[in-house]
């Protein structure tokens, strides 16, 4: 195989990518100067080298302690617990949260074998000491965010912590008329006075 | 910049990468082994340092001359001129040419002050010796693709070299409702006895 399809197969194993597009971007780097294609493939295996989990809430970044658990001016009693190291730039963005994270890394999965001990679990239990006062459960509205949501209000329940978790129901913008019937039951069921 | 940031930075200068899929593709490298992510550096750089213009056709290859140009099997007399090597693998997946190519690498913009000598046509014109009894024209149907032909054909003309462009018209398995006005002009134009 020559180069050109070896970096073609590369790119398009990547998610979201296809052959065409994969093909696209090998022939974009051979048009750009090699000094540029040399910088890109030292940043890739330079972030995969110094990123690594945040010792504290497992999050991915380039330091042992993330800038969001090192940072004086979160809240450290309340603990907003993700699946992906991205759903805590997603909950960022919102600009609403001064609390700190736990990313599990994942969800609890039975069918595909993935069990308690295969996510940031015990790293959780680890730091619910007498400081903490709430753990906002944000985790994907799949069967496998479902199950660890109710796998983790169990397990923290003995403790004295509230456990939320965040609101189903309708996207903000989206029309009523297309939400599917499983979402509208939960927005209904989770109703507030207004 | 921490180094996730650079890497996404960097995926999102790449041609069809958004900020969104950038970010998905470093988290994705970052939960890839490091040896995986070190193949697809190497990969990257190897293809960029190994891979030349064809001294022949100037399409894209690891060798001195392209497989294409090195082929017994080809015609030699008949040259496809396109623009970019992505259009050789275009031509070639019909399977119908059995000729050779010449990439141009861009086609005439008097607007953005491309010119005959920033493409290869001294290259093409030093290839149409005696041997040579057709060129094809394969440009976009762009203005640009189209000046490029006129271009090339009043340059060809005074040799003995008979100079054809591929046709315009109705793609197939498109609904002649939905054809642009000047695409169906064309396809009229371009009509053939049956």
């Amino acid at each position: 195989m020559d180069s050109i399809e070896t970096v073609v197969e590369l790119f398009s194993s990547l998610p979201t990518i296809g052959k065409k597009t994969a093909r696209r971007l090998a022939f974009h780097l051979l048009k750009q100067p090699k000094a540029d294609v040399e910088r890109f493939a030292s940043a890739m295996v330079q972030m995969r080298t110094s990123v690594q989990e945040c010792t504290s809430c497992h999050t991915f970044t380039d330091r042992e302690i993330c800038l969001i658990c090192a940072s004086e001016k979160r809240d450290r009693t309340v603990i907003c617990v993700v699946e992906q190291p991205t759903d805590v730039m997603a909950v960022e963005r919102t600009g609403d949260f001064r609390g700190v994270y736990h990313v599990l890394h994942g969800a609890l999965n039975p069918l595909d074998g993935v069990g308690p001990d295969d996510i940031r679990l015990q790293a959780l239990m680890a730091r619910l000491g007498p400081s903490i006062s709430e753990v906002i459960l944000a985790l994907n509205p799949t069967v496998e965010g479902e199950v660890t949501t109710q796998y983790i209000s169990r397990m923290v329940s003995p403790l004295q912590i509230s456990v939320t978790r965040i609101a189903r129901g309708v996207p903000v913008g989206a029309d009523l008329e297309f939400a599917d019937d499983a979402t509208l039951a939960r927005a209904l069921e989770g109703r507030i006075p207004v």
